[in-house]
Parts: structure tokens; sequence; C-alpha cells
């Protein structure tokens, strides 16, 4: 019997790069944060601190910004994999590589009506993000979207649940159902309209929420993924994890009002937690385009 | 000589609230963030815990629920005025209250090309304030935003400044000037149409911060400041406070390539912090309407 | 081919609980945070919203404080499975359950020498973790600790690493070592003294990194893993979660002085981040017990 | 009339330097986050973007670190005081200077029953704090501690206070006392002992706390103030901020369970926050050493 060393992986992570590109006086911009993880044999800097094996991760960060300018950086998941690829091909102790880059979504100020040629306003704190994983010679993509935060005012109930000595619950045929999506869906290509993809995913997402008329953020999270893959051939899963950010109704009646669905206290902690997988019967799964991410 | 209690005041802070305007089945919410701060003679509860003047801070916060059912809650700057003026009249040894509140943004999904009727999706993290001040009989509004972040990818040259031994910076005529702006200005009526006004202040905030070729942040920050008191009579001063959130063009000489201000890292700290008033010169000052809020 | 649900839990996130033990007027208190996640057969509400089997998460948090007075709260590790027991065991749908816990530290105040009674400050912002999985008639527990904020102001070295074009990095037989310690261990029983082995095993993670002489946060890594192993037979492997927390020496040459590894830049992103697992050889792996944890 | 400048200051905010005393083998470390602030004639680069009379914060940050190494850090009363001075004495245009210092605490690693030569562990969030303003020749000192987080779990009460119709709390005569104490207190001199006369004011601001019997949160506050005035000599005031952390009781009544305050709901947001000013009555005010500094 003896010590070994397991499953492991170094990089470097959340490199913040903004990209202006300048091909006419209209300016566009990217701004990402950009994670790298290498895989491969690095034992001998565990056992020894010999580092002959080890690209620095400060040498992963500078080549984040140098291949971002050799090539335009282009969609999140081709420039993912542009970088994962580079390491792989040009380190021969790496024999895999995770890619993670959170987008940031900018807006032109309008000014007179239109969009400014050079000057920008931040649009939402939600973020496009992708995961590329490098194994060997199999590339995987795993694109998706987190701190989408909406909400229902109607539309939502929660009834029909078990009791036991520990509820005190009272149901309900009407509350405000609202979450913070993160959703993560894997890709079956390589090669696709990257941006319009994941407009048309978001946009799923988002109508599906909307439509849905909800018996349990569950039966939501089911809708949202399925019509997703209804929809979307070139993806084979979806995984979500939803907070259920709870508005609870405020006793009114204490103080001789009433309250028809109307004032609601939005509380922080805790929160109920609903996670799943909507996913296709008859493509195989891929673990290696997961791991170490988020289960859901 | 002794020891005696000087200024305080005391509240409940962050109350989160949620109202939903069912009159049609078209709904409408409003989603904010309110904090009360009470003031007046509360020498006994500090020397001797006698709280026989001390309105609970968990009835301030019922109060904010109650108060937004009686009357719909309608502009943040009314509910802050109906809300401390409400603990000041009821309350004896309450002479002044400072009411803060800050309001997050929502945008209705869309759902075939038109918004959904109850759903609805956070559209920024940026924020629309009040901060209401009532001393005794007075009362004074002070509005603003915070956390709304702007870009310029051109438009913004630094030099000119004094070298010393500690100097490093180098002159540039071209640069990414970017900030989260944080600005409060100061009302000189309580009796206003407040979300024209807060939306006719905003667009000059953005625009002027658009077109403003910058030679120095301080420059852009007077700039808007002055255009918001040009265009709007019933601003009396504009307070800004100005992180100069620095890109920084990376040296890609070393692996070969230019950077013609195309890749930047975006840092987090240390940051430029740039605060300043803008103020007519023919109104009075109103310390009361500042006091206890950031001085920029 | 179909599309169907894949797997998923839900349950109550963050339920914020202080117990005060009571039993003499010398108070002891146990602050912690309780997640609770259940698995099972929750087919029905995914596809109707039929919520007959769905264990509402408000009950789920009614018993974390119901359970927590039956039986006083003890070890972390056993709370987690009597409440992981109780869901499984009460209620049929569910086969499974996650119970992941937080606990913070606490001191006596100090008065006159002794430690108050009931008074108490919080005594770092370190955590001890732990992650306890019921599956089916299985029970795995992994606890740990986080937040664990470590620096080495010598001792630490980095050469002798490959170079490429994007290299930029000085090699240094000198630098300073910090690292925020997320470990995580899985134990090899369900029945020990837990407060002993965290304690020790807390103990050999910090003397390991303090002692061991570092060329490479891999080996420090390694080492602290390798130190638990060897000395704590109940614990079966080790992973854990090190970003780099860099420390740049500055430049003062620039202003004519020397810098003798005494003044550095103390930066936040990017940074490296190294993980990694630790283990026996001969053990058993127990996916079971690390499903939906972060990988590392 | 016209639209002027008003009050404003820019500087560099949050450097983080960590400074290594290698005097002797046996390290010692500081780490501290450094803000700095001028005030003066900058008008022209308000009006014209003129920087002539702009020393930059990029040269600022460097000053930071180059009088960190001119001259060993020391407390950081002095250092700001040095910093501070520095810029008003040698830049012309600069009549005033505002210096923020947060020191984060560092403790040694046992090892074998001894603290380790260098190797440290973070002991606490908790941050020392100064806030030095130079305002031309005068210099003020205010210094203070945050996020040192008390609780009391019995000796405090809350009873006796006004009803309205929004009331809904009961009284108690035992309830959890809990807060995160911000407290600033201004010096009457330049020239002291300030690590000694910190862990003084430190002590006695915990002490009282713990030994004051409460029957309200102003109590607290206040005793805790003029207990520092009454053995602190070289202290004019205090100035504290004192969220109160909420931790209701949980109604286990409902499962047939009693409650003796024993289990409790640390809540988060909404919380009251308690804010005053305990000073000496034969003092002069001293706004200037308290503006653009929180009121409380």
């Amino acid at each position: 019997m003896g010590i070994v060393m397991g499953p492991n992986q170094y990089g470097k992570s959340e490199c913040r790069i903004v990209t202006v590109n300048r091909d006419s006086s209209r300016h566009s911009i990217k701004d990402l944060n950009v994670s790298t993880s290498l895989r491969g044999d690095f034992d001998e800097t565990h056992h020894t601190g010999d580092n002959a094996k080890v690209l620095p991760t400060d040498t992963q960060k500078n080549t984040v910004y140098g291949l971002a300018k050799e090539q335009s950086v282009g969609e999140i998941e081709d420039f993912a994999m542009r970088l994962g690829r580079h390491f792989v091909d040009t380190q021969p102790p790496v024999t895999g590589a995770r890619i993670l880059i959170d987008e940031y979504s900018w807006e032109r100020i309008p000014v007179g009506g239109a969009g400014h040629d050079h000057s920008f306003a931040r649009s939402s704190d939600e973020k496009r993000t992708t995961a590329v994983t490098i194994d060997g010679s199999e590339t995987h993509v795993v694109s998706g979207l987190k701190d989408l935060v909406v909400l229902k005012s109607t539309g939502s109930e929660f009834w029909g649940y078990p009791k036991d000595r520990f509820t005190t619950l009272a149901e309900t045929d009407d509350r405000i159902l609202a979450t913070a999506v993160t959703a993560r869906w894997r890709y079956l290509s390589t090669d696709l309209d990257w941006a319009k993809s994941f407009e048309a995913v978001r946009e799923i997402l988002l109508e599906t929420f909307a439509t849905t008329h909800s018996y349990a953020l569950q039966q939501s999270l089911y809708a949202m993924g399925k019509a997703v893959l209804e929809k979307r051939p070139e993806v084979a899963e979806v995984r979500m994890s939803l907070p259920n950010k709870h508005h609870f109704l405020v006793d009114l009646d204490r103080f001789g009002l009433d309250n028809n669905n109307e004032v609601f206290f939005a509380a922080d902690r805790p929160y109920g937690l609903i996670e799943g997988t909507v996913t296709r019967d008859d493509v195989d799964p891929a673990p290696a385009a997961w791991y170490s991410l988020p289960e859901f």
C-alpha cells in the first residue's frame, strides 16, 4: 500500500481581458474573464518540485493575451478551443486542457438616437459562459449563461406536497416565482454559429420560463430544458441550477390591511435550490465534458 | 468636563420589498431596498437602556410594508417622503428621519415579439437611488444612480502631468477610459415628475460621458455635472464618485506582436478614485440634505 | 429517441442556525450554515408539477431547526448524518440525501484574563466543513476546511520550468508563497471523534505548509496531503484547491531603492490555481461521496 | 449666476502592500490596504483637462511602495502621516491629503509548540484602520477597527418601547445580541504609541460589550464609547456603527418542542443599524478630521 497523487490540474484563473476591434471608427469590444487549466503528467512537480514539465501559469496568462491578438478573439467557444489546443499541441506533457470563459455584455451608449461609435455601458450582470475541454484528440464544448435573474408575478402555484410533523408551509395557487438561472448545455458539434445558437437557446429558456404555468420550479426547469432540446438539435443535454429566490407575502392583516399578492418580502437566505439535467436518451454521456465543472 | 452622547441615529437597513401592481392582468413590479433612520432625542436609551422613546426597528420595517400597501409605492422619492414624514409626524421624540431607497430595474421578458404580462428579467446591475431627509419641517431630496458601468474605447488622453522621482506612468493620447458611476444630485423641489427628471439626468450623464473627448477623468466628471445643471433647473448640485477602472495596454512586443490599443488587461485594484461636486453658485448649500451620506 | 429527465436533486440551501448550549451559565454556541439536498424519484414533479413526492424545501428547513433541538447538534458530521438519515428514512421517494454544513468559529471574549461565560467574538473567516452523502444504506463523510489563508515570507522557489515564446516570468529562488486553503478529505468511517480528527488534520496541513521548503505550490499540496494520510489512518484521500495568491516584488530600482524581498504588491486577479488529489492506492474510490461536490 | 466646481479630491484607492521585515531570520510582516486622496486647487483639470497640477494616481501608488521601503512602514498611523505629509510638502498645488489604511492581521503558524519564523496564517477578518487627514499644517488622526463580530448569548433584553399600529415585535428579557463593530476614534495627539493605544481601546470595547447587561444596543454603544473615553485620555471622541445582527428564536412549539433560547435563525436582511457618537464635552469638534469619512 502507498500514497499516490490522484487527479489534478493547474492553471491561471480569471485573466480579465478586454479587446477592441478598431477595424473602423465604429469600435466593438469583447470583455472576457478567462481561466485555463492544464492536465497531464505532473507527478514530478508534486513529488519533488521539479518543474521541467510545468508551463507556468504566468505563461498561460501571457498566452491568453497573445493569442487574442494573433487572431481576433471571435466567439468565446472558438477562442477557448484555440487556447486549449495551443497548450496541448505545444506542451508535450500536457494531454488535456480545460478553458473557462465568461463574457460580459455591453451596449452602445445612445446619443442622439443612435449608438455611439466608441462609448459603451454594461448592459446586465448576466454572463455568457463556455467551458471547453480538450482531452487528447477530443474536444467538448459546454456553453451556458449565469446570473440571469427572472421573476413571474403570477402563474405559479405550489400545493399537493407531502406533510409531516415539520410542515408549516401553506399551499398556494398564486405566488411569485423568481430565480437566477445558471444553465449549461453540451454541444454535439465543435463547429457552429456559436452566437446564433447561444441567442436561440437563451430566448427559448426565457420564453419557456415566462409562458409555463408552473406548479413547481422543477416543472419549469424540465420545461425549459425540454424546449431547448426540441428546438436545437445541436444540443445534447442541458443542466440547470435554479435557486428559488423566495418572495414571501407579508401578513398585513395584522395592520388591518389586506394583501392580495401585492406586497412581498424578498428573502436572501435560506433559499430553495433546484438542480437537474434534461437530456436526449439517444446520445452518449460525456463525463469528460463535465469533469471539474459543477454537476449542475 | 464630561462625556456626552453626540450625534446619532438608528433604524432598519435593507428592507427588501417587491410590490406587484395587479390593477390589470398586465402586471408591473417595483423592487426596492429601503433603509430607515430616525433622529431625535434618544439620550435615555443610550444612558440607561430606557426605550420609552425608541420606536423599534422591527416596527419601522413593518411600516415600510404597511405604507407600501396603504398607498401604492409610486416613485421612490414620494415613497421615501411619505415614510419619513410618517415617522416624524407620529412619533413625538422623532424630529428627523433619513430614508434611503435603491430601486432595481426589471424588463418584461419578450415573448413572440411583445413583453410578457407578468414575467420579467432583471435588466442591469445599475440602481436608481434616493436619500430623503426630513429635518423638522424641512424636506430634502437627493436622488441618484449607482453601478452604472461605462467605457470609452478611445477619445481619452492623459498627459501633461507633473513628474517626480516616483513617476513611471507613460503619457498617452489614446487610452480606454472606464468607470462605474455613482452620482447623487440634490433637488430644489419636493414636488416633481421624479421619473421624468431621473431619466433626463441619467441620459445627460451618459451622453456627456460618451461625447466628451477626455483629457482627465476629472474633466469628464465636471462636464457631466455641468451638463446636468445647464439642462435641469430642478437640480442644485451634483456629486460624483468615479473609480478609474484601469485597462492597461498589454505589452505584446515581447511576443513579436504589436498592440495598437487592441488588447487590454482590466485591473481590479488599485484603482484611481475621482470625486467631486459640481454646483450652482447661487443656491444655498444644504448640509442637512447630505448628512450621513457619503461626501461624494 | 426522446428527451428525458437526468440526474437531479433539490433542497434548501444556507439555513443559518445558531444554537446555544445553556446546560450551565457558561454557555457554548454552534454557528452553522446548513444545506440539504434530496435525491430520488422526482420524475412527476418535473413532468407535470405533481408534488406528491416532493417534501418542500421549507419543511427541510424546519427539520434542520427541529432536529437541532431534539438532540443537541454535536459535531457537524453527526448532525449531517442525522439529517440525511431522517429524510431517507421518513420519505419513501427519497433514496439519497446530501447535507452540507459550514461551521463558523467563535472564541470567548477575554475579560479580566478569562473567557467570558456568554460573550463571544468571531475568531476567523476560516470555516470547518462537512459534506455527508446518504446513498440508500451507504453513508459517506467528506469533511474539510476553507478560507484558511496562509503565507510564507521565504522558503519558496520557482524555477526550472519550460520556456516558450510567451514566457516572461523570471525564475526565483526566494518568493512569497500564499494561498487560501480549501481542503476536503474523505473518511473511511462514520463513527469517529470528529472534532479530534479535524483538529489533527488541520494541524498537519498547517505544519506541513509551514515547514515544506517549496519549489512549487504543487509540491506543497502533495506534501500536505501525504502528511495527512501518513498520520491519520481514518482518512482515505485528500483533495485540495489552492489559489496561488501572487505577491509581486515591486521594482524599486526605478526610484533608486533596492528591494531585497521586502516590499510586495498583493495581486487579486488573475491568480494561479493548483488543484489535486492525494490518495491511498489501496482504497476503493467512492464517486458517490463526491457527487455534486466541486471536483477539488 | 453660474456653475462651479465645488469640493473635490482624487487619489489611488486600495493599494495592496505586503512588507517583510527581514532584519533577522525571524520575519515579521505587514499587510495593508492603502488609499490616498489629494486636495487642493485642481480647477484647471476639471475645466479643461490641463493636468499640470495633477500628480497621477499611478505616481501616488508608486509613492506608497517607495516610502514603505525608504523607512520601514511601522505603525499605520505613522505611515499614513508620512505619506500625507509627503504629498503636501512636495506638490505645491496639494494643500491637503487624506490617507486611509486598513491593516490585516496575521499570526505565526504554530509548529512544535512555537510560532514559525516565516510562516503565517490570517488570524481574523477584523481590520485595524486609520484615516489621517493633512489640512495645511494641521494633522488629524482617526483610528479604528471594523468587522469585529461579537455576540452575547444572554444578558440582553429589549422592552418598554412605544407601540403603534405597526408593532408586532414581542418584548423580551432574554435575547441574543450580535453585531459587527465598526468603530473610529479621534486622537488628540499625533505622537503616540499607536499599537499600545489601539490594543487598549480594542480591549475596552470588547470587555464593555461583554460585561454590559444590555437593554438596547444603543446602551451598549454608549457604554463602549464612554469606557474608552474614561480610560484613554488620548481619545477625543468615538463614533460607532453597529448593525443589529438579528438572531430570531425559532418557534418550535409547532413541532411539539420547546425552545428555551436555544435554537435561533441568524438573519441577513433587514438588520437594525445603530449609529452614534460618544464625545468629551470639553474638546473642540474637528470636522476636518472626519471630512469624507462615513459619519458613523
